[in-house]
């Protein structure tokens, strides 16, 4: 018998494209039976983000990083060529014309396949981010979650 | 008998420096008798980009895509101190001035080297960007063909 | 009996976020029992620049990568919204109101944890640093150190 397969995904980055080509890689790997772990941390935690303004009770710096953070995945810029938001508008034309994935179809995608969503509570904490502005699909955890699945990890990688 | 390791690389930046980081830590893993494979995806995919214009029936974004893409790995620009080009120009200047390898000798080295270069073709046809426009040695895949090599390997990095 | 197990990170990025993100996941490790090692290359150097200036003989481009680049952990900018120089101030207000750890600590407490920090000789020459400029704990290789360590590693990032 051989012992299931396991990917691990460090999402650090806030951009689009990074985070379409860590959902990609996800996925693929979820349909490749492998077990599959996306940590979210820094910037890559937007891309749990609800699209709504979420009521809460923050200090200034927080309410400024709330505000200017993209509110959810379809709202991220490019890593390259964003073009003051040009960029991930070309992409979605392409992306629809090629009938490919948007980033949020690939994340309910991720949520349908079973790949556990952990959004980093310590990074939360230093941006402000509460858990009623994230997906409901999430959990919670820290470097430690991360390290627990990691090291039994196959492909293992930091995006 | 020991099995013979394993290196992966998926390159999806298209930054001068960190492609040539890429490239070196290959022609490492391959000098360590490694079977190495690079996968490029998105910006990655220009590093692999013959130099000169290719004529081709593109639709007007896929041309756009095409005009402001770094035509191949020696247009390509730095991830930090970039210097609307400057800091390419200095980069090449110390690689000369220390006779270290340029990004396109770094490529010939791994082509000469045996590590497989592919190009990923669900971002080719995003980026509009035809089998015509990269250079010959490249095999061509998608996310199936990359975790197949990853799943087996001993250092496996996105880039 | 096992093995130890063992993390390797390759810090190519001289972004603050992305350093605490490397140093967060490196004493994680540590404090795991795994043997961890960060191969500090290209801009990833500037983490382990002592902060006051050092007298060198330098080529002009030495000299001009020298000062242009970030003296040490602590003047480092952010990967995404560093509003010149505003983000990095941010965030280490919000480290401090939730006694979270800045770069420069997490660096002495990977060091305490017997993290080996080594910085990339190769690039060294590249950017014009030398030993005398670098913390005193750091220890020297290249690209062949950093194997010898991966090929074994159960956890890999590229950072």
């Amino acid at each position: 018998m051989t012992e299931q397969k396991k990917t691990t995904i460090v999402l650090f980055s806030g951009d689009y494209d990074k985070a379409m080509a860590a959902y990609i890689i996800a996925n693929g790997a979820a349909a490749y039976d492998h077990e599959v772990t996306i940590f979210h941390t820094f910037w890559g935690l937007n891309a749990l983000r609800k699209d709504e303004p979420i009521k809460s009770n923050k200090s200034f710096i927080e309410k400024a990083f709330g505000k200017m953070m993209p509110r959810g995945a379809d709202q991220m810029g490019l890593s390259q060529m964003n073009f003051a938001g040009m960029g991930p508008k070309m992409i979605k034309q392409v992306i629809k014309k090629h009938n490919a994935m948007t980033l949020p179809q690939l994340i309910d995608m991720a949520i349908e396949q079973d790949v556990r969503l952990i959004a980093c509570t310590m990074t939360m904490d230093l941006l402000g981010l509460g858990e009623d502005e994230l997906l409901k699909e999430v959990e919670y955890g820290g470097v430690a979650a991360y390290l627990g699945e990691a090291q039994d990890g196959q492909v293992n990688l930091f995006i």
